[in-house]
């Protein structure tokens, strides 16, 4: 387990920006080898992490890095997405709330950009 | 107590539909005997508790379903509001914020949609 | 140690007034010799923080209750910053996530006005 574990939540479009800048920020800060990141998408958020959108090469970075990109199954249902229509290194989870509990839970940290 | 037990944080009045879609989805994803709820609403997101706005019918079949509602009594002063405004399921905490860091301190989990 | 320790995360300009009213409200509410606050200002929030900014006073004030300021090297120099231009109580911290996710780990509440 890594020493700093932290999941940021991703819920409005206009701030993905910020948040994957956040999220380099902390591995660069704490260091990759110490810290676990997960970004958690879900409402609108959920756009940012698709192939159309304009992140794909940043998450792709980032993924290399060891972060996670999860986005919740209620959101695309909701937004009428598919699975397909997200980069590649995106999961899908049952809901993006519950994936934020389950972590804190676990004991990671929470950060909403 | 319960296996998970998760604080939202409504705080802004727009955001207040999503925060009662994240509390279901919670209940649902999580399983409601395992998972307590608890929305802390404060600053402009008390409104969205009101009798006169249009989520009554949505806190009453949470509020059964477990879902616990407060509202912060400074943000009722400088509102102007009054605890009879309220959904009859909504109690009055003395600040929003000192429950927030109360429960968070119990273990709690925060989420801010 | 003290009973309840949180980090109020300051990254809205248009939230900062918000945000010291629930400082305030928290050391009134659990008690200052309780309770340590540490205010995390990132991105735009770091302005709200600035000698040029409305807030200079406040701040001095909750200061002088125990409450520490922070803000983000690389939001100021993101925003052509210098450390001069802030409130004489103010720190700079690496990253403002990093100091979040360390303050969490080590069991600070966590939240975002």
């Amino acid at each position: 387990m890594k020493k700093y574990r932290a999941v940021i939540h991703l819920t409005e479009m206009e701030r993905a920006n910020l948040a994957l800048n956040n999220v380099a920020n902390l591995l660069n800060d704490l260091g990759e080898e110490e810290t676990e990141v997960e970004v958690v998408a879900n409402s609108e958020g959920v756009r940012a992490l698709s192939k159309a959108g304009p992140f794909v090469e940043r998450i792709g970075e980032l993924a290399r890095r060891g972060t996670r990109f999860v986005v919740c199954a209620r959101s695309l249902a909701a937004l009428g997405m598919k699975e397909e229509e997200f980069v590649e290194e995106v999961e899908v989870v049952p809901t993006g709330t519950g994936e934020l509990v389950k972590r804190e839970t676990e004991g990671w940290a929470y950060v909403r950009p």
